[in-house]
């Protein structure tokens, strides 16, 4: 299962219900932060996703996006982590980064690494990764997308049996694609394996305008988080700040053909009453969600 | 009225119910912060103690204790604030508070200004000052303390008219200090004003062994704000890392003839359970409380 929890849902500045950015990702018992907002240690033990995480994903270096850092690393080491942190950010804000892991902090009990990622670049973790790509934010700023491999295709044990082939460890070599030979008879993974089924995806916008490289990104993604600072009306102060509508996150959704869209990085006045901002997607993209603090979303396999 | 607020009373990392070190003042509609530790903006909005002050008394640059700077500073900025903002800190703290001043900031709409004080150093404020005191904590620590000046004795009306003053300005002359000639005759203010009524005194050490500085600066103070970071039986890891525990800070507040002791900084051991901190204190100073986020204390004249 991934499980996406949402931290902090507000644009900028904390509201009564609303913290500043940050999304914990849960995958078959790996996690991960994107974006990390003063505060978030203190969702984080709100919420109960633990500390156990090895990998922070910071979109940009505005305040609102990555200042729980110093705070959140001291904690863990107060708890005795001996375990190495990896911080990733669009090249060039590693020495903001690396500002705020040393500030206020004497002596961190772990090793501690930053890392500038350029678009494109990606994560890896075997047969997942986490892809960067660009955002268009004013300043250096990177979207994230959690990717898997394709799984192997479902195995047809009925055929299999038919064809004669005695279940155990010829099974799983033809499902890991291997020819097995059979009573003097070759029997390809195809007769028994069907196509292989893609793998999930989820990917996090962070704060941007609609761009072409997030359709692209999204494309069939099980679950895109798209930043929507705005409402309607406000079009033209979102393209100033290089932010997005609650509509125009819902297009590049419609676009992608995502199966689910939740918005979040709402702006104070939104906070709470985000029913508009949800209406206003919903009219382009059906079944839109404006996300909450401590929302989970859970993406099962769907093939 | 002097209000006390109590915005976090965590020491070193929050827990769910308690967030780290800050404190919110407010005399008479000036207001200002002790401490300023990582989501204090947050609690400003939950507490409601307002965003209108314009200078915040840091102890020391532990983490736990500053790291709200960045935050608050940008929330204020985007409020559109203008006023100015003065940051004070113990000498040598200085360029630790500046970048956190600066730390994802591009630009801030109002001036801040950062400044060291040494022990024994005060900020003026017309009648009342902080005053900062050496706190004991390894680091360079200061406590502070809000002293109002005197106010001048109650004025005796029926001993002013029985002496043939009209009402009327010679009130106000003599009650002010000044002597007045009425049908010939000198009228002394002391004739008719009382002695001078002892201001209010509120003091906070921050992190800190009990020290005799504390104790001498918390003379009959209305209020003591001590920090009780441990229990009994942890008196050795209190020393070794320079905090109090509640009998400690309670023996303080005696020693001191304090009007009311409240307990803070707790650790988080004690965050759901503060009980057995204020009971230990008890028994050593009577009344003693421990502080809960969002507690708010009032202080009136008492003379």
């Amino acid at each position: 299962m991934i499980r996406i929890r949402f931290l902090g849902t507000a644009a900028a500045r904390p509201t009564v219900s609303r913290n500043v950015s940050a999304i914990a990702v849960q995958r078959e018992g790996e996690s991960f932060l994107w974006d990390c907002g003063e505060g978030t240690q203190r969702q984080i033990m709100r919420f109960g996703t633990g500390f156990s995480f090895a990998h922070i994903f910071i979109t940009h270096a505005h305040a609102d996006h990555f200042l729980g850092l110093p705070g959140l690393l001291r904690t863990m080491s107060l708890q005795g982590r001996e375990e190495g942190m990896s911080i990733y950010g669009p090249a060039g804000t590693e020495p903001v980064l690396r500002a705020a892991v040393r500030l206020g902090v004497e002596r961190l009990g772990f090793p501690v690494e930053v890392k500038g990622l350029a678009p494109g670049e990606r994560v890896d973790f075997g047969d997942w990764a986490v892809h960067a790509f660009r955002a268009d934010h004013g300043v250096a700023s990177l979207g994230y997308a959690l990717v898997e491999e394709a799984r192997p295709g479902r195995f047809d044990v009925e055929t299999a049996r038919k064809l004669g082939i005695p279940e155990g460890p010829l099974f799983g070599r033809l499902h890991r694609g291997e020819a097995i030979e059979v009573d003097g008879r070759v029997v390809a993974p195809d007769e028994v394996v069907g196509p292989p089924r893609r793998g999930r995806k989820v990917v996090y916008t962070g704060d941007t305008r609609p761009t072409a490289e997030a359709i692209v990104m999204s494309m069939r993604a099980d679950l895109l988080i798209h930043e929507a600072t705005f409402g309607s009306g406000e079009e033209k102060r979102a393209r100033e700040t290089r932010h997005a509508t609650a509509a125009e996150a819902a297009s590049v959704a419609a676009r992608a053909k995502v199966r689910d869209l939740v918005l979040t990085h709402l702006s104070a006045r939104y906070a709470e009453a985000p029913a508009r901002l949800e209406k206003e997607a919903c009219a382009v993209f059906p079944g839109a969600r404006v996300a909450r603090d401590g929302l989970e979303v859970e993406i099962g396999y769907r093939e």
